[in-house]
């Protein structure tokens, strides 16, 4: 998996040096993430390098920028390592404590009269806490981003991550729930027995096959909205995204064949949402014969990756495979999201060449879209859970607020999630 | 049970209006907590007036003020819950969110990064999360406050004010998690494998005999540290006022007999760490076997109130029973602490009248003064588990911080608890 790092350098003031420095990078076969100069004296500039890199910084680009005469490696930055420091989330009194009379008033004596009112009426908790602003952000580490199975403390910073954007986003509270534990029955009763704490559930991270078992147990049982991102979440933006595509082909949803490549737990999302959404057809394929049984399950045909390549008027690959898709596979007039990270299955502008009419990776179709505005309606409707009329009113409203060159909207789009937000609380309510 | 309830009345502009409605007041026996002027007119004053009440209030009471020529009830007040209204707390991000380059560092691709980096060394997550600064307040509401056995949700605002009182005396992120569950067994089990998201645990308004169960199983399986508040925090702020009430007799703590009326999760909390601290003996008393049984283990002495009230130099009650103690019981000299809330064994002026040489209750021993520093230094120290050392030392430092009339301190002095937190991080170094 390809992580950023970031090196300073330090460049003299002669004209082409930083291109010296670039085009060293180019020839090691690296892409610049981002440049910034963080520091400019008089006679040199410390430079701020952004760098897609595997988990282990090579060493010979250093030693070749090194060579280089106006030049030097002068270290690593650790922006990334300080935004984290302390963590990137707090809980924290939304209440005054200067006196004891408010003393009194938010913990005992007067907490109690709060407590005894939502004893005789138990759906005043909603009202008197901050309960139904609260999302737990659950995990048990064995599926973190793109790095396996590391354990639930190393993936408490996307959990963090998660919940500091649940905050901006949609100002909900995030609560970090890590669970030591693989097995999906005892996962399903720890979360059961410490969900009434919380509006709603969001899985999080959690490998397949556990995560369906676990995801379908909750729902069975709870009474609040449980959402497995890598499932749902994917399946809404991807959604949005090919009703965008729909909309530059002039084709209808309804009457394309939809072939899925890959179907673990976003394979299986995505599945589940087209067939509830209706699509001319669903072919799928995996390497793995249960996860072929779950497709079949919703409803989805068994088959094979050139047998979607050729039938399929939108392909959608989920499989961590790069370049699984062979460019000259690609049918005229497709629609190809190939959505692994960093990695796709085909590059998008290999796919246009090759005749697609529409094609994208994991970069332009993220789950950070889809989430927040998610939750948020959900909680503001009180839903008991996420029903697909939910899921594809979150993903119609994204695709009506893509900017014209894009898929789906930035991620930072708050207007965006608050319309998500919007549209999912309606559709809450109207079913 | 008491609680306050707070009565709007208005009066007319005449002297003596508002004498005459704490009269009836007064008359129908009831304690005025606090009295504020909400709103003066011309002619006429708003007040609101915060009564110890039943859960009930007595309607003959708003029909006697009702009855008088200048007063009215114009109804109650909602202050209370507007203060609790949303809830408490809240969950928000530490970090900013205003750029793509922001996004690409705390969450995908950059956070990765720093997940790595605490695979490779697990000590790195107390520097990159807030799990450092993280307690979860872990409740079952089987015993909340003196209400009973209302059940988890019911006992959330209670959780939301000690996270909120974590946050304003230590900077701490008190984390509630409600647990649906009445099983020791299961619900150590629940706890142990979600722990490794917190920093610390404070057990909180869970029965007995379960508390014991719960505190001592969980004790043994983790890594970090546990605390019953309603046994240790107890007993750091009871023994607290003992070494302040021995300094104020002139007598040392381990010459005197202590006697513990009342074996539940306070008296045996109290007693663990008396026998700890040092005494001259500790005598014991209940009306449940298995209650003796627990503090017989612990080194106790079996004993009956009769026999304690002639020999012990210490008696300490928290039996929930008001009155007790018969006051012609009381041995002169003796130090009283009579701590059931609202209403002591015995009440301290009375003890006083009748020999006693110091005598408080427990609205002047209160938790609040000992939970915050307790867990703010053994987080700074990054403390395993909490220590009869740490807890002794909390203790010392509350008694040395107590002003000149008070057995401890204010409870929202933030010099005294972090004064606290300094001394418990410095016992847990050095042991």
């Amino acid at each position: 998996m390809k992580i950023p790092e970031i090196l300073l350098i330090e460049t003299q003031h002669k004209p082409g040096s930083l291109a010296r420095v670039l085009q060293v990078v180019g020839d090691s076969g690296l892409l610049v993430e981002n440049l910034a100069a963080i520091r400019r004296d008089q006679d040199r500039t410390i430079w701020e390098l952004t760098l897609e890199f595997d988990e282990v910084v090579d060493q010979a680009l250093v030693e070749r920028i090194d060579g280089l005469p106006e030049s030097r490696v002068i270290g690593k930055s650790d922006r990334v390592f300080d935004r984290h420091r302390g963590g990137k989330i707090e809980t924290v009194a939304k209440v005054p404590l200067n006196s004891v009379q408010q003393l009194r008033d938010i913990y005992t004596p007067g907490v109690a009269r709060v407590c005894l009112s939502i004893r005789d009426d138990p759906a005043l908790v909603r009202e008197y806490t901050n309960i139904a602003n609260t999302v737990a952000v659950v995990t048990n580490g064995t599926a973190v981003l793109g790095l396996g199975d590391i354990g639930p403390q190393p993936g408490l910073p996307v959990m963090e991550g998660k919940a500091a954007l649940f905050w901006h986003l949609a100002g909900i509270s995030g609560v970090p729930i890590l669970i030591d534990e693989k097995d999906p029955a005892r996962i399903s009763d720890i979360v059961s027995a410490i969900a009434g704490g919380f509006g709603a559930i969001q899985l999080e991270d959690i490998a397949a096959p556990a995560c369906f078992e676990i995801e379908g147990e909750l729902r069975r049982r709870l009474d609040r909205p449980v959402l497995h991102d890598d499932q749902d979440g994917t399946a809404v933006v991807t959604l949005a995204a090919l009703i965008r595509a729909m909309g530059q082909v002039g084709r209808r949803l309804e009457e394309c064949v939809v072939g899925q490549i890959g179907l673990g737990a976003a394979g299986i999302g995505i599945s589940r949402l087209l067939l509830r959404r209706g699509v001319g057809g669903m072919l799928g394929t995996d390497v793995d014969e249960a996860a072929f049984a779950r497709f079949e399950a919703l409803g989805g045909e068994r088959s094979s990756l050139a047998e979607i390549m050729r039938a399929a008027d939108v392909v959608i690959a989920t499989t961590g495979k790069r370049n699984l898709i062979p460019p000259e596979a690609v049918r005229p007039g497709q629609v190809i999201l190939a959505l692994s990270n960093p990695d796709p299955e085909i590059e998008p502008v290999v796919a246009i060449r090759h005749g697609a009419a529409v094609a994208a990776d994991g970069k332009s179709v993220n789950n950070v879209s889809g989430f927040p505005g998610l939750f948020r309606g959900a909680l503001d409707a009180a839903a008991p859970r996420f029903t697909a009329a939910m899921l594809i009113a979150a993903a119609e409203t994204l695709a009506a607020h893509a900017p014209e060159d894009q898929l789906v909207p930035d991620p930072l789009d708050r207007s965006a999630h608050r319309a998500v937000a919007d549209a999912v609380r309606e559709a809450a309510r109207s079913s």
